[in-house]
């Protein structure tokens, strides 16, 4: 399958380089092409530049964020969240028009230091400004709530026995990435929230999700819903 | 032990109850008595009203929440979150001052329906407020995150396998109210966020409370945090 990822970073590095693991056709869009394969220094968080990941991961293709877009059947938002409507913008609205976009993204706010606060929350998301912005597109908002690797690989944790959450406001198209959260990740429990304003819940998970980061001194756990 | 708990609606009537049966001298605060026990009609939620519960459990006392501030070496803050700088004036300063007061409210404003949205959040929570307030009341933020009948007994729900956490910034209050949660309540894992303005973080939990409540069609659930 063709798919395009918004985003080099950890988390596009992460959702590319399993579904590229997977066989698909995977291309990474980001804003300057040439200026993300200049980049050699690893992240402050520890993940490498773009372009020394590349190199372990060669059928990984790089391109614009409209190049990847227009590349996907269905496209990932993995772009820092306080930039994702303008990385759509670049994307291009006809490139992402009727198509499915995983909407991974959280508004963290660092403006302020650390902890972040929330760019947009409580009567109003990122997903659902990404909803209203692109009518036509079914964005289905999952992912945002565990850090990159457990994304992929839920059974790194748990024997991945806890829970991942979707909303959006097309129904086909949330049982498809379902779908796709199973059998491309593994993922066993996944909570239809229901429409995409559900993402304030979501997103608001994060202010605990970073303060538990902080207690337990690592990102490597997930939230279970026991019921 | 002698405990004053503020509120008595759902929360206050559970705690307290348990609290009792534990043998401890509990005073339930209320701002307007008469009132309190003119009421007999069951809440919209289908929990008692206090007159008839209070029957059931005869050695559970009735005072304003100034009496029952008075009363607690330990005081419950179970006041519906919007209303609980007010009802925390009318226990008066003087009737906390020095105490643990055990923040378990939520700042749910329905003023625009269904789900609620937070009335302080983000940059800013109720614990935080409580705490500068009155500087000089220990505030332990905890129990916030789960319904009524789970807070006084987590085994109602998977063997009690899930995660409370408390924050503030008294140190030795949180490690008394830790044991508490443990000894009197039941709870096997309490996670330790630091201090009060983690109430962020456990108050922003509620927004996907709410809407799991509504997807799970039972509030008979918790979060795990599986590490």
């Amino acid at each position: 399958m063709k798919i395009g990822i918004l985003g080099t970073s950890m988390v596009g590095q992460a959702i590319s380089g399993k579904l590229a693991e997977l066989g698909h056709d995977v291309m990474v869009g980001t804003r300057d092409v040439a200026k993300t394969l200049a980049h050699t220094e690893p992240h402050p968080y520890g993940f490498p530049a773009f372009s020394v990941w590349q190199k372990e991961h060669a059928s990984v293709k790089l391109g614009t964020f409209a190049d990847a877009a227009k590349h996907g059947e269905v496209v990932f938002n993995a772009t820092n969240g306080t930039g994702s409507l303008e990385a759509l913008k670049l994307a291009g609205e006809s490139n992402i028009n009727g198509k499915v976009l995983v909407d991974i993204a959280n508004p963290l706010d660092f403006s302020q230091g650390n902890p972040p606060s929330l760019s947009v929350s409580n009567t109003d998301s990122l997903g659902e400004q990404i909803q209203r912005a692109y009518p036509n597109v079914k964005v289905v908002k999952t992912l945002n709530t565990v850090t990159a690797f457990l994304m992929v690989n839920p059974g790194l944790v748990g024997n991945a026995d806890h829970t991942l959450f979707v909303c959006g406001n097309d129904t086909e198209a949330k049982a498809q990435v379902t779908e796709w959260l199973k059998g491309w990740f593994g993922w066993k429990d996944v909570i239809d929230l229901g429409d995409i304003t559900n993402a304030r819940g979501t997103e608001m998970l994060l202010p605990i999700w970073i303060r538990l980061w902080g207690a337990l001194q690592t990102g490597m756990f997930n939230f279970k819903v026991v019921r």
